[in-house]
């Protein structure tokens, strides 16, 4: 591993795991962390979540050749000034953003002549905060690379080990191409998972008693997504505002045809849309990226 | 228990669950199964979902003092007329259908003078078929009973302790707030989890296998849920229109109102309903009614 020393900011569900990560995959590794919570930083700090938590930015990254940034996105333009002066030369600085464009733009202002590598880790779970980490997060799960022009193939290729040691598969693309995808298959989810919980909390006719009782017909699993972080979330639809927008407008139209499918009566329509939507599934679990048995394996006395 | 022997129409993953329960908690209790494929019935019989497998429908009601329809919404009406010369007198009919008013009209039309006492276990699985269904399925699931005008409280009664036997949790409301109260918890999160897959398998400058790779994000937990079966699911929207429709306009004007938000650039309105679906989620997991565990407890190699 061509890292000696990592610095975590941000001490998370991301920022955790990364450290717990490092701990298990990578033991001749250095970790330094920082949170601008100090009761972040002491939990942090009881968990091990990296070898030395530092009260200050500068502190944490001074010794580091990678710098990983997990902190909201629209906090990562404050959080890399906060550190700029204390940056080793040669330092990588990443990221676990969930939108790339708007990160690699911030970055590349607030750190004027420095490498900049920012990344996603498409792995995550709806808890938060320093508890919430675990060291086999990223196992199997993809991590984007959307290396700022002029980085060099050397450096890119020491990132994606970095990762593919920490058990992640990892791709690089363009910042533009990231937002687009991760639009369709992580944002606009979450976006119709929030609506559709408060939609059913504002009802006058269905009582949120009863809308939990039922849940288990399939609105539970949308109550899992809207529990993830607000502040991530606001601040992901607020940087990648025009590829979730465009996303949403295709969805819509989607959306208004199969209602009208649905007040028209066309059984033949509803069925043909339903049925090719099986094999897409089918292709997550090959892949690894779900777990095949029923209901994702849940307990049968679920959580109860 | 005041059934003596419960007849099965239909023997897929919800009548397969009753019989194989049926086995497990009342073993005083004679079964008999029919489905009208013969694969199924083949099927059925190795795995014992009854303990007798008929040709007929006929056949399998001709001894039954409570018959349950386990067929798809659309297939009642057809089904119940097949067995209606045979049922005893005083026999209780019920069903398992996701929708009420119209299985209740469809049931009293096809089987005047019978006791109808149409049902629904908020139980299930993204997985169909016999061999899809196991004894636990109803454990801590509630059960919602919509009984038809005329029909006695103690008819009621029985079948309230027939599904309590099960390990459900039961229910009576009218059918017509049983549809509004399932076209939120249930239908439209099903219509949204199939729109949005199929908007994804649509798009070109994102590929099928990019949106399988990084469906971690959040788009993997609708594919389970787009995954279910088809013609059920035609079946349920055809027959609960009305009240689908007047959720999904709810649904509609609150995604408006997000979207608007991220146009605007309104992180604060984003925060506040980001912040708000929270509790929600705590309570259904309180209820018993979900698994606590981050990622509903998925395996971290998921399905590899």
């Amino acid at each position: 591993m061509s890292f000696g020393h990592v610095a975590i900011i941000g001490l998370g569900l991301l920022g955790g795991s990364i450290g717990l990560a490092v701990a298990e995959h990578l033991p001749g590794v250095g970790t330094t962390g920082y949170d601008a919570d100090p009761a972040v930083r002491t939990r942090a700090a009881e968990r091990g979540l990296a070898q030395r938590i530092c009260a200050t930015a500068a502190e944490a990254v001074a010794d580091a050749d990678l710098v990983i940034l997990c902190v909201p996105v629209g906090a990562m333009g404050e959080a890399a000034r906060e550190m700029a002066a204390a940056l080793k030369p040669g330092a990588v600085v990443s990221d676990v953003g969930s939108s790339k464009k708007t990160v690699a733009r911030v970055l590349a202002e607030a750190l004027p002549g420095h490498t900049i590598i920012p990344a996603h880790p498409v792995a995550g779970t709806e808890h938060s905060g320093p508890d919430a980490g675990f060291a086999t997060l990223f196992h199997n799960r993809w991590c984007i690379l959307t290396p700022v022009d002029g980085v060099t193939c050397a450096d890119t290729e020491r990132l994606s080990e970095f990762w593919a040691l920490l058990g992640a598969r990892v791709e690089v693309m363009s910042a533009q191409h990231h937002d687009l995808v991760l639009a369709v298959t992580s944002h606009i989810p979450h976006l119709i998972a929030y609506t559709i919980v408060g939609t059913a909390s504002d009802l006058e006719e269905v009582t949120q008693g009863e809308v939990i009782k039922y849940s288990a017909g399939g609105f539970r699993d949308f109550t899992r997504i809207a529990a993830s972080d607000p502040i991530m979330w606001r601040d992901i639809f607020l940087s990648n505002r025009d590829a979730v927008l465009e996303m949403l407008s295709r969805f819509s139209a989607d959306l208004e045809e199969l209602r009208g499918a649905i007040a028209a009566g066309d059984g033949q329509a509803l069925f043909d849309a339903f049925t090719r939507t099986r094999a897409i599934r089918r292709s997550i679990i090959e892949m690894g990226q779900d777990d095949a048995r029923p209901d994702f394996g849940r307990s049968d006395h679920n959580g109860g």
